[in-house]
């Protein structure tokens, strides 16, 4: 897709300088080849000649960045909620992945997946596909026609992922992995891999050193899980007692990234005595509330980690969520974080929406770069939608409908989307 | 409209005799004179001649209840999200509820909202109006005619209101009421008058005693808040000093209700040294998730209520809560109540999906007599659903696609709907 010159005009929500919500009614945002040059309430002289898309009453919106989200749990979403995290992975996830094996399977799963995705408000996702390395080619193939910019894993493991869903040793599964980096390198424009150890309890210390080396090798970046539930954080304790915590099971394999090449890591919900470490190692922390309230894992300190100047996006983290709208991880976001404040340390001032939403866009959107506002320099990522609450009786502002159509969705339709400058056919 | 016999065919799901959830793929529901006569397999002969209505693959659910919804608040609902309940009231809600004074306005208004309630799960309500009488008649008026069931008040507040939302004193307040009670006697068929005391903070002593008069002499049911957040909990405190406790600071005033007369208080968040009186009175406790989280109240221990046998059901609580979805009510229900267990006591185990789905129906629905189940004998309350979600990828039973669209509405279409044995027109 070509990197296009033009203007959009509708009611622009975006966050400032300041991480504040902005607004302009009847506004202007301008793409220059791919990158925005800023919202305007009157369009500047130099782009007047670019062909203008007319939104009218419409709000446009920043595109968002889902930081942690399983494809192949897509088919299953917002079922079995009953369990907690390692039983819900043992009944529900594993034997699901297990099916992706069979490449049919995983072209229509994964197809509608993408198809779903490409109807949401995300523009930017980090992904983990299965192990299989074929499904997470095909994978890649459907999302780089989408026209969203990703990262995707295809994940490793090698233990405890029941007889179906395993990979057959540490060597094999770096073999395996290094073919796939291999076999796509070039071939998408913004499609790419990232090493993905599933987490600690999956990944013995062999394939752990594999996945360093070849980290090292090819320079990719690592995504994954840390601190998620009290249970798991326990069980990786005995797995690799040398770590003086859950994070630095990581960092000790040399796999939790750099400032250069950050890692995400989903969750962090234990993670208040790992936080040095996070940060020493500019990690991307992916909180995703409705993940932790179905699986019972609990609220993590995101108002800590935004005081330490640790870097916060939002995740759907389907299937332990429930859909890919990042309205919801933003709107849980405050509520959880309103939970936090009452329930565990007063001292941690809830979010508010301008916070949530500037997390959503551009607080994610900085894993890619200068992405997720309207400020000039940004890729321009955006989508304009449309809400359905009877204006007659009460006039809002742009921002208030904004923050009503994420806290009810039902109220609003997705008309357009621009990914790195590039529209998406919807 | 006319109680009228008929059969329904489809994917049914609903509670049975313990609460668990039942199913049947391509049953039949039987309607007899406006009453349920059972969910089954086979059509029983004697119901053969019965007009039947083939739903097809579609799920046919009962009817949801929900116990709390301030109608006039409907027009804001999904803003201000920033504010805790004191301050909320004083610069969003009070301010609102005073515009209703504009009969014209409030038409408008309560139209826009009735409308939304037909098109929802919800086929019974206890509804909070506004002090105007004039508006809640029109409120009534349009409820009766959307086929839902409801209680509904014209509510009650003589201080702390604001100057524009306040009436007089507790006589003229009283005599409002009785006029109001008068005028709509015998005038419909399912909307129901209730006494509603905004809550202690907003009515004098003199107010409460002449509601329990107007109580004694018209029979009437009452509904109020209890106990939703701290600095409300101590405020009434100092306003009530004879009581012992906030519910106390209504059974003082004979307004408590009692096992015929049965009271709905939404919240009880910090009730659990009141629930001696919560049973004793038999009051029904609607539990509002959403709306506890966006106000920074808590989390309800409603685990601790169901073993005292204290009656439950849910409340959307719009504006405090979002939207009139059941559906985010019922999820959220089960997703407080795990971070209740996490945060707060771990002896008080997690809401099951089944459990949060009897409550979003029979649960509340008991407030209306035999009401939200197909068990013989319950009055008949359905909705017929459709779930957009790609089938051609995996199978999924008829109590998997129903989990699905609660926690992701998105995939729901409510496609007809049946209240008290009459179908409503959508």
């Amino acid at each position: 897709m070509e990197k296009k010159s033009f203007v959009l005009k509708g009611n622009i929500v975006y966050s400032g300088e300041n991480k504040e919500l902005c607004s302009i009614e009847g506004g202007y945002v301008v793409c220059e080849n791919g990158i925005c040059r800023g919202a305007f309430e009157k369009l500047p002289k130099q782009y007047e000649t670019l062909p203008l898309t007319d939104y009218g009453d419409k709000i446009i919106l920043p595109g968002m960045t889902d930081l942690h989200v399983h494809a192949p749990q897509y088919t299953f979403r917002a079922l079995g909620m009953d369990l907690e995290l390692l039983d819900w992975l043992n009944v529900h996830t594993f034997p699901e992945e297990a099916k992706y094996v069979d490449i049919s399977y995983a072209k229509r799963a994964y197809g509608s997946f993408v198809s779903d995705l490409k109807h949401s408000l995300t523009t930017r996702a980090c992904i983990f596909a299965t192990l299989h390395r074929e499904a997470t080619v095909a994978l890649m193939d459907l999302l780089e026609e989408s026209g969203i910019v990703s990262y995707v894993g295809k994940v490793n493991m090698d233990r405890n992922g029941g007889e179906n869903l395993c990979e057959a040793d540490a060597s094999a599964a770096a073999e395996d992995t290094k073919k796939w980096i291999e076999e796509t390198a070039g071939k998408y424009e913004r499609t790419n891999p990232i090493l993905t150890p599933r987490f600690i309890p999956s990944c013995t210390d062999e394939l752990m050193r594999e996945l360093a080396k070849l980290q090292k090798t090819t320079g990719l970046r690592v995504q994954s899980h840390l601190s998620e539930n009290p249970s798991e954080v326990a069980w990786v304790k005995e797995l690799v007692p040398a770590a003086k915590n859950y994070a630095d099971a990581y960092a000790v394999f040399d796999m939790f990234g750099d400032k250069d090449h950050p890692a995400v890591m989903a969750h962090c919900i234990y993670s208040e005595d790992e936080m040095d470490l996070l940060k020493e190692h500019g990690v991307y922390v992916a909180h995703c509330p409705e993940s932790n309230l179905n699986l019972s894992s609990g609220i993590a300190p995101v108002r800590k980690f935004l005081e330490e100047g640790i870097a916060v996006g939002l995740g759907s983290d389907v299937a332990g969520g429930s859909s890919l709208s990042m309205a919801k991880a933003l709107t849980l976001a405050v509520q959880v974080s309103k939970m936090y404040w009452r329930l565990i340390d007063e001292k941690s001032k809830p979010l508010t929406f301008a916070e949530a939403f500037y997390l959503a866009t551009a607080g994610g959107g900085s894993y890619f770069g200068k992405v997720g506002t309207f400020l000039d320099g940004y890729e321009f990522d955006a989508v304009v939608a449309e809400d359905h609450i009877a204006k007659d009786v009460r006039e809002y502002t742009p921002i208030q409908r904004t923050e009503r159509m994420m806290y009810d969705e039902s109220t609003m339709t997705i008309c357009a989307k621009y990914a790195a400058g590039c529209a998406c056919e919807l």
